[in-house]
């Protein structure tokens, strides 16, 4: 098995939309995002604590969904590694040159087609004018705007073969399995680290059958208090909460779910300050009668959560956040 | 309309059980409150910050629910004009002895059969030994011990019509209605308050038809997080929680609701700094189509919320908490 | 002794300012509050939870401080009441007209001078656009930016005597007082509230002995990780800290002190759910030997504390927050 | 330079104490720690989500301080690589065995003379009874006891020659410098890390001239509020808080710093969701100047910072927590 830390991180992940205006203004006013460029149908955004450029690459396209996820090897060398692992299963492309600010990037996909890039070079974010933090040992100032997202946490993909993906991310890129669902049929969801975070990476069973798409991408902020803020300017900005706030039973984070304007589900997370420290971390597994007791304390996964991802397939694509079929009239107590 | 604050506050509230030893290992080691004194079948229990002796009177019965709830008056004329004017109703029931610590205390009932006293003279709370707040402004030293809750905070009576509840907390008890559930076919629930706090005293329509019952009783802790603590804990202590933690919409309280042993609802509830300040402040109603989007975040109202109370009537009383119908076997993602 | 609530709360305050396009911007932008409404050299400013039109007036001056404060009365005839006693003392002013959206105000001061106003008539807060709150029980939408202060919480004024003061408050305006510092020569602050709210108004003794000056005006946050929060963007804003985060031994409130561009005195407040509701809280004295314990959790009062206020008076006129003598260069471990 | 991850973590440390059944009483019912197993003069201690057998071993002894600080290694070929590492620099002691529950144990010192040991066999620590936990991804029961610090979190060194110590951590450990004390006349303290943490080791000059001291241990809480709940509860356990709440600029962890009854300094921290994730993360030094403005958002750094450290030295021996020179009799103002 390659060594954890060959891949040291996530680092930028591109999102398509099909209403980019309504989504830079929810990236920047509710999340609270800085704008860092742009190129072409994109506009490169960050949050304030991640150290390199890009945090994500907003792009125009037909439909959302997931563009390229970009992991950071931890050396040069790592990086050779890793690319001679990949180019060995044909998942490989080739290099290309990098997002603005990024060296050379090594480009490939996971089993499912999930379009992935690898690469060691980059530059440090350097903020000027009042993006200047006040200490020097942080990456930008503090925004004081809307969500203020911290950094980018992780991403959960959905595809067709949850295992294939998993052996890839754990046998080729380096991963170390956490925890994993696994049902009567098999593993239906599987978290991997490359960190000691907890998980940087998960991929799930689309239940529709189809590659490539998008479960959703989360940012970190600092408390659970800050997740339950994001829930109050959810509500005054009209962003749609899917689900939450409430606590995963996998992993323990603490979780808020909404849709950007295309579409694309973003989770505002909070871990607490719980990290794997442990080298021979053995996989947590959750079968489906653990999983039927819902959330931590109880919430019931929402049924969106096993049919909506990005781009939208089948009767998804009719769908709109805006109407509620679960209403419930007969509120008599509150 | 008498005059606002001639009840002072809400003040300690008789609980009844059936299964007195778990309920008391509940209070003191889930919720953290400290025994204060027993008598004949009641046990005295107290929240740290509460400035009289009691907080509830916990009383072996063979059905669970609510005893009477006693309401302080704002100074002795106070208490001389609201006793009059609940004689005028004829739902007086007269002068009683108070609990141990208490002056005497004038019995009556709400329309609907809520056993209540209204009272003057009291003991404040003397702590002794380990109790003995660091800080001398502060009734008892905090417990650090479970949820550890502050005080209590207020009480949701189910009972058969509310208006007549409502208006009485109103015109004879000298409350201000704060908000309302209002549906076609009128009022189903009331808020009333009798201080600055947004509410003191809730009367929501019982869809049994029952009289008498408890809705839940709350108690405030100081954030929100002590909120989700409180659901980190009752995980581990085995307590059922029934819904939450979220925020509601009608006054916007983050709570959680969990049942004691004996089926009692216990919100754990956090305001943050909101307040009540106008002394016009007008009536919110809030109409079945606004409830029907569920909590403020999108929860929807859990539908034991409109059937469970103390004591138990019709199917509810052959309900368990530990059977969970809604389980979901399909939790493929998280 | 009058009624306690015939003042049902503090209302708003017009605070001075030798720099008010930089003041502007601190309430603005640090703070998070609203403009609403300009008039002459005054720019009207309001905190979102607050249901009146203004929180404060800032009004452009040739040195900062404190104009006049606002109470409102808890009805027509405890306004009648109010004005009565206060004509009896001889400090009455007469009647005038209220800042926009208010009725007549009757003027007068407190026995040292301060400019107080107290009135019944007003009316509420309409917001439109994006003002407008997704919860129809909130005053106007929650802002997400900078500390975003829910509501104005208290005032502390400095003054060559605190007991006459506290006195006329008592006795003449119907406050009752929660604490007190009593050091050997006599009581050198006084907290009192007409509410239920630990304290709306301090007096204490400015050791200048100069009359008519502003210690410090205070709003409150939802919570202490609020208040931690006002730290972070005090320091990215460039805000002057000049003491806390820290917990108050008097009333136990979690506080941040800041200045505003113009050096008032700015406390950012949380009390978590502490609340007076006994009508016969007894004072909480404190002695110079309690107060030399410092503050809940050791931190000694900082030494401004005894000589800054708006206006400055002697050497604190040529002082200025950006010298810091205290600065330690030997801080070898951190 | 060898890599990053050949040292997993920080795993458990030894505490001396001339005062172990006090000691005992702080770990347990202050911290919220859990006793599991003694052997001879030592209880061992742990925190409810650390997974191995112990955090912290309580050991008698004629004074305090630090005993040996165990390191576990990624996998046993990195254990070998360090131990060969280590026997080069001729400061290592060799092989003993662990203590229960661990296997071999290679044991050193740093230049500095503080005990070491490298070890990678371990038995997971097994939960029963009341501590296992509702969520199987979690050691242990949330104690809900007092601070109930989650993890150990970082040790911080007092040593003669920070230098030494830093190059020993660095080239022969493999530990990776994140930020450094840099006076006019060299290093004044070096934080390193070995994971994604911002640092778990730290070495700072002993102004005594003095080898072998601890400065402080700290243990993570999952957040701020966290923090300030162990100020509150050191309060009312009458512990003696040394310096906090407050931000460091280093790091900017949340911290609260309080002595156990032996004196050895322990320090209960929050990092929000702030990880060091770059490989190639170069050290932020801070000069004289720039420390000499505190803490974050301003605090001074207590003196005692500079002097205190166990076993204590000169004057320190004398000192009591509970004398506080810095007593101001004249709090006028709050």
């Amino acid at each position: 098995m390659p060594p954890l830390h060959d891949i040291a991180h996530l680092a930028h992940v591109e999102l398509l939309t099909d209403k980019p205006e309504e989504c830079l203004d929810f990236y920047v006013r509710y999340l609270g995002m800085t704008e860092n460029g742009r190129s072409g149908d994109s506009v490169f955004l960050r949050a304030w604590d991640d150290y390199e450029n890009t945090t994500i690459k907003l792009t125009a396209a037909p439909r959302p969904g997931v563009g390229r996820t970009n992991f950071r090897a931890g050396s040069p060398e790592a990086l050779q590694r890793r690319v001679a692992a990949i180019e060995a299963t044909g998942l490989g492309r080739g290099w290309q040159d990098g997002d603005p600010g990024y060296g050379p990037v090594y480009v490939f996909t996971d089993p499912d087609g999930h379009e992935m890039g690898v690469y060691y070079e980059t530059e440090w974010y350097r903020p000027t004018g009042d993006l200047v933090p006040a200490l020097k040992n942080q990456a930008q100032a503090y925004p004081g705007r809307g969500v203020s997202v911290r950094r980018i946490d992780h991403i959960n993909y959905l595809g067709v073969d949850p295992v294939a993906n998993r052996d890839f991310a754990r046998d080729v890129l380096g991963g170390m399995i956490t925890e994993q669902i696994v049902l009567d049929d098999g593993v239906a969801g599987s978290w991997l680290t490359f960190t000691n975070k907890g998980y940087d990476a998960v991929w799930t069973r689309d239940n529709t059958g189809t590659s490539g798409r998008l479960h959703h991408l989360s940012f970190a902020v600092d408390s659970r208090d800050d997740v339950l803020k994001a829930a109050d300017l959810a509500l005054e900005h009209g962003v749609h909460i899917e689900t939450g706030p409430h606590k995963h039973t996998i992993q323990q984070s603490f979780f808020l779910y909404v849709w950007d304007p295309a579409g694309n589900r973003i989770e505002l997370d909070n871990p607490g300050a719980r990290l794997v420290l442990a080298p021979d971390w053995q996989p947590v597994d959750w079968s489906a009668a653990e999983r039927a007791k819902g959330q931590a304390w109880g919430l019931q996964t929402i049924s969106t959560f096993h049919t909506h991802g990005t781009p939208p397939v089948g009767e998804e694509q009719e769908e709109s956040p805006a109407t509620d079929p679960e209403g419930d009239a007969h509120g008599a107590a509150r």
